[in-house]
């Protein structure tokens, strides 16, 4: 249990290194049966790839991925997918600076405290190049979960906040500006703000917004494995991120029982929605919604001081192409991660009645 | 995996139904030679139990456990620890309210959809209850991490935020008075308002902060099992949880890289500690500190309009002995599922070196 | 994963020591609905239970089980089984020779030298008792299979073996003698040699076989988790067992692929059956069945040469209540090994297609 | 837990058809910090190859495998060790016997009943194919046990039979021969026996005894995950294994106890060894030693009367490079098993006491 796996039937393990030979993943457990679009995969991994947009790290990686087994004649099996995406820059860069020296707030002083050495390149194991392999699974997991639509946006790009409920939002608009904000008057404040924190060498942080629909009543584990409980470990999985909240939220503490409860309507379904779609760790019909929090990208270009792994003092430059704002290339691994938790659980949910 | 086992090597699966025999569980995989204090397990059952204080319910439980094995001689043997806790009030009651209808906000719905029936009685396995089972476990856990200290508190009840960081609080109050914060004068408001609330019959939300100090460096499995990511899961398991954020969390999505970065001394410690203690998912020796967000209790002791289960409307009335704010019986069980998720993986921490 | 717990979605964790408080287990994931026959369970529990008959240990034990919790109003509610059974005589014994020595063949030397120190009373968790816990879950497993039946038997006692296939058996006569062979007359020749043995003090080994009727094609999981392996590491859990074979077995290693190939008929079944009703780790519709092997129980009443802890040879003398042969008693615990079995991957099997 | 894994720290995740684009696998938890040998680990492939000796398969695979991650500057990183071997072959073939019948005694039938199609080239996923991918991560788990030797052999084939106990075997000699067996004459014996089968176009079984010495004391976990139950999962798991036993084995059952129990030195070290090394499931420091049954190959280059997808009769040719007997190329897949089993339970040994 070494922390590769991700799910119990529908089930991703992913390897691979930042500037390793290749990153990739086996997904097990996934249905037989299901006529895999593989274009679609490509463009949720076109989605998260570096160098889309003004605003993101310019980096190029053409991030194809290969498919080794598991499809046959266009269907999945019901063998594991494996798959590959070669990275294609692994051999040229100078990492001197990250080799002998810890970037503060990057995993490089933990890596090597805990396994007493390294793969200092990028990042290795510990860069986000390796959610890619997640976009990839996820993007099978969207296919097999049908009509449960899945639907990611950025809400907050340092404090330039969108205030609007996900109601109120055209999801079409998403992917219509590089900031993947489906509000355009916000996404272009918040473009001309990440091109501003840029030019400073700087980064900032944000949140990310998902809302899940058409989602069957039954969906999660009592008591452990919370529907929310998984869907919020998922989440905090992802490289930078730092807070999780569905529903009502951190606000809702502040609401009496009287007025956050949902009240039923005769079908089941409920006037409010400060559950967020959630029961006692079971999905109930309505939409589920949550926000995850980013934080600010640790690699600033900027000088600064820090440790080498003797604990002598070193100054030392951030360099390199990366993302001032890592929110608009996240929101298809957001998205990839909460369609694993669901087709896990809707696998799971086949298993609970005679 | 039907969801009622928590953790890989230091592994606790729960049983039981609120009003059923008993409620107990396993825990498996605890090392053996831990000499156990019987004593300090049973006053963190009684810091949850019911009936402690007038601001939580006054229902009876004497919530004593009963231990049937996995100890000789005052130690753990390294064999599974079986234990129950009967119930002792699971005939007399009246739950014809909650029998033919739906509570809004309560888990009644789903389990009866996804289960095609339900065990009533005082809302059955997604009662709060189960949570007394995880006390006893992260009690034995807390023996086992021996140095490492866990200290949760109550930091806000409805608008009543306590505005003090962790470094400000002497963490020897938190037991001081019945709210379980440990800023004296803040408790006092808090008391206050919870009592007002429960004379309303309504009920308040809360948050509870947590920080565990010293952690060794290297505590946490890339790239899916990240320390934060387990001890999210962990706390958005527990009842009525709607969020997770450590370290700098959501206020941390404002900052910029620069701001943020957590520079490093000469000995690995860091300058300031945005990131919350842990780097990449891993521990790096510094504090760790999150935050939890708790809904108000569904229960209200009010009149209310619902549906039964062929979706007729009715009204009804909440009745029986529930938490106005759960938020101070709660803080031992989040220091429970700590416990639990740390001593899992300092377990795990030792598999990975030659 | 300490290894108290078996199966992955019907999934049973067990606790107790032999004379510890109470031994029992959780069966968490069984499906939501079975009508539950509690005097079926109390069945199998008597076919395991010491003193049922004069070719078995003479210990009393009641071994009446309690359950706890996931049954209500007569039926399984998918919530976790909780179950005990209380162990009546754990406090008199004189355990001196188990404390200070350490039993040839027996778990003493491993335990100590593993753990540090052991529950030595009674053989502690060593001790087969413990399979009273797996006999509950497994006719709960019998229950949920409904048509598919399992019928174990004993086909060998020292050199006496069974020479008839087991087409050729009347599986009703199997409870009608104490050694649960179906065959009068070499059930008759058993018992007598059983007596025999156990006049001198000694014990014997033997073989149970298992048949398993009514499987549904389609059950197993390739690679790992092929049907006939989970069977076999089912069986080998079993204390004493020594070996498994399925099939054409190791008798099929002499025949050549022209005559073990299993020919098809029409409707998909074979005209005859060495692959033993599974192919590829994935039942065939056919009949399943397997030998499990016993060695001789450890526990001779005679006097014996041994070590103590420090290494100083000792001699002891066997004593106690114990079984001359192992078979009788544990046919129903390979039942319930094999239910267990079957009930998991009859779950899984539902996950597989789209 | 579609089974495609195997292992709970040391853990194997293997994908890939026969003649898809690639096979291979993800080893996670292989402790950081192993000096690997992967010359050594093609040796293992080589053994396992089509193509090596005139008494195996004529299929030519060159089976190189390419590592993706998890290795850095020639050590592991604790990192998960990804690695593919692209099959060469995967185009060419005509398919038509196998793709429109079912071949008597192979998975085709029950994978078509199972999954709904089935991937027919080769036997798709369960082909023996896999185990190269088992083979590498095998090789990589003997590096890491170090001094713990692991050594299989063939010791019969069809009714040849080495009647020799491994204490008379030099292990040095295994490689000597193309059949895998340490003894020279029998060797030869087999070797002129699979020929004489070979010509007569069918197939013969065979036995794999495999011996592991200088284990430590204490690997294995009661109760269910006994260190011979997973032994025994392993190699049941192995494509054609039809039974395992270990120590005394089937044979043991004829024993008294008085005779069967091994009596200690006042080492902890015992006078005789039907045990196998084992107690309790638990490694007592003497020799692990098991026998695994493997039934003839199903394919037989003969005329042969079988049955289509809609149940018609319909006489085929078995055709294409088979293996006349599958024991000497499974030797190295029954190490790279047992490696693995033995690497779990060495790493899970560490997490046992306080």
């Amino acid at each position: 249990m070494a922390g590769n796996t991700f799910g119990t039937l529908f089930k991703l393990t992913t390897f691979g290194e930042s500037h390793g030979v290749a990153i990739g993943g086996v997904l097990d457990g996934c249905p037989a049966g299901i006529e895999l679009d593989l274009e679609a995969i490509q463009v949720d991994l076109n989605r998260r790839k570096p160098g889309q947009s003004a605003i993101v790290t310019q980096r190029k990686e053409p991030d194809t991925v290969e498919f080794y087994s598991g499809l046959f004649e266009g269907k999945t099996t019901g063998t594991p997918i494996g798959f590959a995406i070669h990275n294609t820059n692994q051999k040229s860069k100078d990492y001197s600076h990250i080799k002998d020296s810890y970037r503060p707030s990057h995993a490089d002083y933990v890596y090597d405290q805990k396994y007493g050495f390294r793969d200092y390149r990028g990042g290795g194991r510990s860069s986000a190049r390796e959610t890619a392999s997640r976009v990839v699974a996820g993007a099978i997991a969207k296919q097999f979960l049908g009509d449960m639509k899945i639907h990611a946006y950025v809400s907050q790009v340092g404090e330039l906040k969108l205030d609007k409920s996900y109601q109120e939002l055209d999801f079409n608009l998403i992917e219509s500006n590089p900031v993947r904000c489906p509000d355009q008057e916000t996404a272009a404040r918040m473009e001309d703000y990440i091109k501003q924190i840029k030019k400073q060498g700087d980064t900032i942080g944000g949140v990310i917004s998902c809302v899940i629909q058409n989602v069957p009543v039954g969906l999660g584990e009592p008591v452990f494995d919370k529907l929310h409980a998984d869907l919020g470990k998922a989440m905090l999985s992802i490289n930078a991120v730092k807070g999780f909240e569905y529903g009502s939220g951190f606000e809702g503490v502040k609401m009496k029982g009287s007025e956050h409860n949902d009240q039923f309507n005769t079908d089941g379904s409920t006037k409010t929605n400060y559950s967020g779609g959630i029961q006692g760790g079971i999905s109930n019909g309505m939409d589920i919604y949550f926000n995850i929090a980013f934080k600010p990208v640790a690699t600033v270009i900027q000088a600064y001081e820090t440790i080498d792994k003797e604990g002598n003092k070193v100054t030392t430059q951030g360099k390199g192409r990366h993302d001032p704002c890592v929110v608009p290339r996240a929101v298809p691994i957001v998205e990839a991660m909460a369609a694993l938790v669901m087709a896990d659980f809707s696998l799971l949910n086949r298993t609970i009645k005679l």
